[in-house]
């Protein structure tokens, strides 16, 4: 594989091959590999081995996964119906059955991913609007129950597709607001990985970088390394490279340097959870970012896609922090251990940054200014207005 | 090697054996090696190959390092008078011949290491005093040379001791002043290697620590990894675990998350150099820790010698910072590279902490409180008044 990775979906369906295609990103960013998903098993294997990370990434390879599952599982039931070794009239049974079977398969590959049973949800509940419970179906024969399928499986498919529009369609929006904040030759600084990696394509806080880039704005990113799991490094720098954006690593603690320097104009993050209040939970290390940039009087922008928004949980301290192994600190990615044995470590996944140190919070319905328990409300309104 | 660090100092003078004893910090965290260093070429290595560092160790090395070669010196001059190859009165002059070339040759080892030339300047004097040019001990023959050499060596033994001495007592009396600032049970964060490992005994910024754990104050310390180098999970978590203190190693960008949950109560950090005005430069990364501390009403404890006090560098700005290489961020100590090739990074050695973000700059001679341009001058009047 060549070329800028927005020439490619980070998750994209083959129709004629009847395959998912993700690039592997365990191997990034040494090797850009773009690998094809065919089976249950071998859709379980990516999520599962993170070769596809990233919430809504991962939900848009499930939902195409459903979906190729689908065709594959469709075929087979033709066969049998064909050989007389299935009746036409049991085959919406028959495809329900293993249908869930592999649905509740594809879902025990990452548990806590909330993306992930979304998503697989919404293709459930398509398949069950195509093939509804009442029966229909049983009573047209052979070419009845085939003809119910192929409609059950194009249903499947609209809905796959209809995720990941509605994910590009966010990040994009999200990313002309942001975008809208910014001007010409800005030098952004960014923390983790909120890449087109971890999305269909754009990402959230990397969307206002891309769709600037696409304009000529010629912005100078700074990309955090972001210990302990480098994302940063590994991924951020990686994709606004491949892109051809201007990318500067630097370590999380050098920060503090390129802003004194004058060299950032603004900070764009992703974030895992918003709260009501508008504290924001993301990648470990953000809160400090956050803190030195008001320090500098630099804008520090949250890019939040409204999925993330919870109204239910009051504030920050309301949201529990991810402890995590130790060795990913002492020893995970080196050569050798580079911390004596026994060491405590201290390693939460992510940390809390108060909304008074938030400048605005971008999302795809617009752009929310403090005080964020009003202007949040307000943004869902509109989202739910549609 | 076993048993706490403390029992040791990093560089120690073994006479019978005529050898400079050190912990080859190569080696660390995995395994503590003490190695023995007795020519001129193996005291080059260790510091060019930094199984010694730290400017106040390296000083100490180098003194005890010339003292080792000049009690070979004198053996071999010895015994040239002996076999009547050499005579007595000439005996003074080989001595000061090699004596000279050694001591450049070592001053070799690393050329901007202040503290290096600084020392072997020391003992440098230490021998002409014992040895001066006017020509005495060239009229008293066979026994009168080698009596004069004899004098100059333990001149030389002398000299490297007050060096060795002056750097313990100077450690242990900052840390005397920094355990003034904090009190029994309290959370310390520290940053990068200001420890014993970098001095003889005691260290600078762990100073107050070591001092608190003899005393039984039952600090909780927290040391930063220090990307990109790592010495505060190689060195920092070391040497404080060895010792018995209560450590627990966090990643650069955790301190936020640290200090927000109260768990630090002042941060203690040592520097490279301090202006006049009281900025100081530090490890990059230091800043940043500053900046969250002074949010958090965190005090910030800057551990200072009075050698690195320079009234000549008026502030912050006037200090030029050392850009290091971009494969230290993107692949050294890692299995494979972690970044992607090619990719731009900024990558400097140092920072720069404002004076209004230090509470307190801690030396030997007392501790110096904002105005610094005041409190500094004060402190090395007192210094000079001895």
């Amino acid at each position: 594989m060549s070329g800028s990775i927005l020439d490619y979906n980070t998750v994209e369906l083959d129709k004629n091959d009847n395959s998912v295609i993700i690039i592997d990103q365990t191997l990034l960013p040494g090797k850009t590999e773009l690998i094809r998903l065919r089976t249950a098993q071998e859709i379980w294997d990516a999520i599962y081995l993170l070769k596809v990370r990233g919430a809504p990434a991962i939900g848009v390879t499930a939902a195409f996964g459903m979906y190729v599952i689908s065709v594959s599982l469709f075929e087979e039931i033709k066969k049998d119906i064909a050989s007389g070794k299935l009746f036409g009239e049991d085959a919406p049974e028959r495809f329900k059955k293993e249908f869930e079977e592999k649905k509740e398969f594809i879902n025990s590959s990452r548990p806590t991913a909330v993306n992930l049973s979304w998503a697989l949800k919404r293709m459930d509940e398509a398949l069950k609007a195509a093939l509804p419970d009442d029966g229909t179906g049983k009573d047209g024969g052979v070419s009845s129950g085939a003809a119910l399928l192929e409609k059950a499986v194009a249903a499947l498919y609209d809905e796959a597709a209809a995720i990941q529009n509605e994910d590009i369609e966010t990040c994009r929006k999200l990313g002309e607001y942001g975008l809208s904040l910014i001007k010409k030759g800005d030098g952004i600084l960014t923390h983790c990985n909120a890449g087109q990696l971890a999305t269909s394509r754009y990402g959230t806080a990397t969307s206002p970088i891309y769709l600037g880039y696409e304009k000529g704005y010629d912005l100078k990113v700074y990309a955090d390394e972001t210990r302990p799991l480098l994302q940063g490094a590994r991924l951020t720098a990686y994709e606004l490279q491949s892109a051809g954006v201007d990318v500067t690593l630097i370590c999380d603690n050098m920060a503090y340097s390129v802003m004194k320097k004058g060299l950032i104009n603004a900070v764009f993050v992703g974030c895992d959870r918003v709260a009501a209040n508008g504290d924001v939970a993301n990648k470990i290390g953000t809160g400090g970012v956050a803190t030195i940039a008001k320090r500098f009087n630099i804008p520090f922008y949250v890019c939040a896609p409204t999925s993330t928004i919870d109204l239910n949980t009051p504030c920050g301290d309301d949201i529990k922090i991810e402890q995590r192994p130790a060795d990913e600190v002492t020893e995970m990615w080196y050569e050798r251990r580079m911390a004596p044995d026994g060491v405590k470590v201290y390693n939460p996944a992510f940390d809390v940054t108060d909304n008074e140190y938030i400048s605005a919070i971008i999302t795809e319905y617009g752009i929310a200014y403090p005080p964020y328990d009003v202007s949040l409300k307000n943004i869902l309104e509109i989202k739910k207005k549609g």
